[in-house]
């Protein structure tokens, strides 16, 4: 990076704000995707001002500027494929004002999610969307990609709760959109803009978010299935009663085997299998277990396992989130990757989904888990590769390209809490096709020199094996 | 209208499908609020590709359009100032779709919100923003406004319901935006860019809305106060419980005596009140209704009634309803108009912003009712004029740009569910002055013709006493 650029740099965060060493630039060149490439300078601001003032030397030299939250990202939205900046917000992470009476709180953008709902959570509130990464998923990430989780289908995703945003433009204009209240109706929603642009709009620098209550209770139950049709009817079952659980988790075989052989058994044995939640008021929680007890044995469950027992929903918990790890163990030297990870039918599709995305996983001779949040139609995929073989990603990548187009048929989408980044662009072009072109206006309209996060979303061009963090010869 | 153009809108739509005659156009020149311009042509469309004809001849004729739901808005945002097309979209009003097992419906943009709520309602499901026109709001119209009413607090406004929208750009390019699934990160969140766009972005033609369950039971409390800065302080102990009502209602002494006056007393003879209603499963109700009442007594309520009884819920509700209509009646030959009709601040600024809106009443020696959503900070104004006084209307005028002054001062917004329009385009320019930008830059990108509601918004200039419905010389 040129030398008067740097200077200017140091002049506004100073020498700790910053680094050059090639061994930050190289781990700054990682989130947790598939793809790797370091930016030219990493910056750590402080302050709104701060940002403000590095975008426009940006701006003025052209430098590509990637922010970046925790980077627990799956898909490469923070990896700066274009080098330049690096604008690492963890340093902003003051939670400025909790309004109690006002359901609201101010954070700022490097603020991780599990301390807000700590701090929050003192006073009976809660910030619901509830990330797998949630012990070090920050704010301002969350926001660009309209983050969620297991919750989203009872509490809403990061875009219901965003009231306000503080951002930087890319010629370093600061602009507070929104407002501290619950209702809002001047005007365009800027700040609902924002959500979801992964840093190709704006840099995050504060939020205003709403706060909702927490439940006071939460019981959990477990139905074992003989097919994943049988579990996708249970989910639409629920919900049509109507019934919105707090979270409702699906495996499938794969994921179920994985998981038993490395964690010695959890599970029942079965084809598939929901975990379903319910949460509120105690006795609220009482009554909706028993109805989804009934529901689940209505359309066939071989085994229904209702508990209060902290320890036992606590070990279900910990299954379901260690199918990832567990899948990698299957076949030594073979990764499980995150190649479509986050696909989103409606509800009533999961069946046909799950189906599909088993014979497609045939059809290429790839090891396929499907497992995820089934009560909002979110399904998560695995697929187990030999990272170092140039055939085994050329087989991932068209198995995957045949997920994403099953999905879109069945009227969903190829992410609904991750984003796009790298992994989903091309199909993510495909599935917006209609609302390409104004995207691209958009886009133009608010960052002329494109300058902020370049290359990702509507600007990424072929094949996705490139930047691919794995010593694989063929696409380095 | 030039002739040719006429012939080929006849070719779209028929000769059932649009009208010329001056006394149609002069009938669509107004909408609910206190402004009215005809329009040069009032088309009726049937489809989303008839709209999209509509528009390429309108694009290539740079001939300004304004899509228009039921004209129940308040402030101008459907009235054509420009002249050219009315767009009446009462004509798609099929509910396409409900998908009970997806927690969606597809509605066109001209179906009436309680007929929605009707039909989703058979299924135990709710669109529940709540607006003060519910037998007339067309679900178009609430999109564009991001209109709500009393349940936003609990509920959230119209914007957290959009899932997706199909709309059409100034140049008739037909746009599907979002998704059929609860969840969604696939890049910019158009569909909620369209949410309070005012008709200035597109034409929404088709929406797919968020159902959530309806609540299987509710109640009120009706409680009375001393000062308005104790009603106010209610609101907030409740929300800091935390207790989110359904809605809370709260009317000053000036609307309480107006609606006494008019209704015969339906009302406690008292400085300002709170109508508090809870719902969800019935013994929940029963538990928050206790803790309602405590809270009340304990910041000093002077009469407390909490009840189940339908036909008291009623009356109190129908007297909160008639406060518009009550104050009219206070004074012949003057009338109640919305100028500052729902501003919203912070709950806890509540007992601020009454009292500020009263010693503004004074200073300008008009009579103002303030009442409104209190749970979410959204409070209403109507200022008691005689229409046909230029010196009033400039008192009233100035009265209005205070109250907003202090509104925003007190972190809130000129408006918080029924949009910008006319009345409110000068302080929505001083209220988002670091979002005005790129508001303009997005506005250019997707209509650079600049044709959709042109001079609305971010457009307007000077004065808001123009384009007045009443016959007021000086303003005419």
């Amino acid at each position: 990076m040129d030398k008067g650029i740097v200077e200017k740099i140091e002049r506004i965060v100073g020498k700790e704000g910053y680094s050059t060493d090639i061994a930050d630039r190289y781990a700054y060149g990682f989130d947790a995707s598939i793809f790797h490439n370091s930016p030219d300078i990493v910056i750590q601001p402080r302050t709104t001002e701060q940002v403000s003032e590095i975008m426009k030397i940006a701006d003025a030299g052209k430098i590509p500027v990637v922010p970046r939250g925790a980077g627990t990202g799956l898909c490469g939205s923070a990896v700066p494929i274009k080098g330049g900046i690096v604008l690492d917000m963890s340093r902003m992470d003051k939670i400025k004002e909790i309004s109690v009476g006002d359901m609201w709180c101010i954070v700022e953008a490097g603020c991780v999610y599990n301390d807000v709902n700590a701090a929050i959570g003192k006073y009976g509130f809660q910030f619901p969307p509830s990330p797998g990464s949630a012990e070090a998923a920050q704010i301002g990430g969350m926001v660009a990609l309209n983050a969620s989780g297991m919750k989203a289908v009872k509490y809403g995703a990061t875009r219901d709760f965003v009231l306000g945003l503080t951002f930087v433009k890319a010629n370093g204009d600061i602009v507070h959109s929104g407002t501290k209240t619950i209702k809002d109706s001047s005007g365009y929603q800027l700040a609902r803009l924002l959500v979801g642009s992964e840093g190709t709009l704006g840099v995050i620098t504060e939020v205003i978010l709403k706060m909702t209550t927490k439940p006071k209770a939460a019981a959990s139950v477990l139905a074992a299935f003989d097919s994943p049709e049988d579990a996708g009817r249970c989910v639409s079952a629920l919900i049509a009663k109507p019934l919105i659980p707090a979270a409702c988790e699906l495996m499938d075989r794969v994921s179920i085997e994985a998981v038993n052989t490395a964690l010695k058994n959890p599970l029942p044995d079965c084809q598939a299998l929901c975990i379903i939640e319910v949460d509120g008021e105690p006795e609220i929680v009482d009554k909706e277990l028993k109805v989804v007890e009934e529901v689940a044995k209505s359309v066939g469950a071989t085994q229904v396992t209702a508990t209060h027992d902290k320890a036992l929903i606590a070990k279900w918990s910990n299954a379901r989130s260690s199918v990832m790890v567990a899948l990698s163990s299957l076949k030594p030297g073979y990764s499980s990757v995150s190649l479509a990870d986050d696909m989103v039918v409606p509800v009533s599709k999961i069946p046909d989904a799950v189906t599909a995305y088993q014979s497609i996983a045939k059809k290429y001779d790839v090891v396929i888990a499907t497992y995820g949040h089934a009560a909002d139609g979110n399904l998560h995929t695995k697929m187990l590769l030999d990272p170092l073989s140039a055939d085994d990603w050329k087989r991932g990548e068209k198995a995957v390209s045949e997920i994403f187009d099953v999905t879109v048929a069945l009227g969903g989408s190829v992410t609904g809490e991750h984003g796009v980044g790298i992994s989903k662009a091309p199909d993510f072009q495909k599935e917006r096709r209609t609302e390409l072109e104004t995207i691209k206006a958009i886009k133009k309209a608010m960052d002329p020199n494109n300058i902020l996060n370049p290359g990702k979303l509507e600007q990424w061009e072929g094949s996705i094996l490139r930047n691919l963090r794995y010593p694989c010869k063929e696409f380095m």
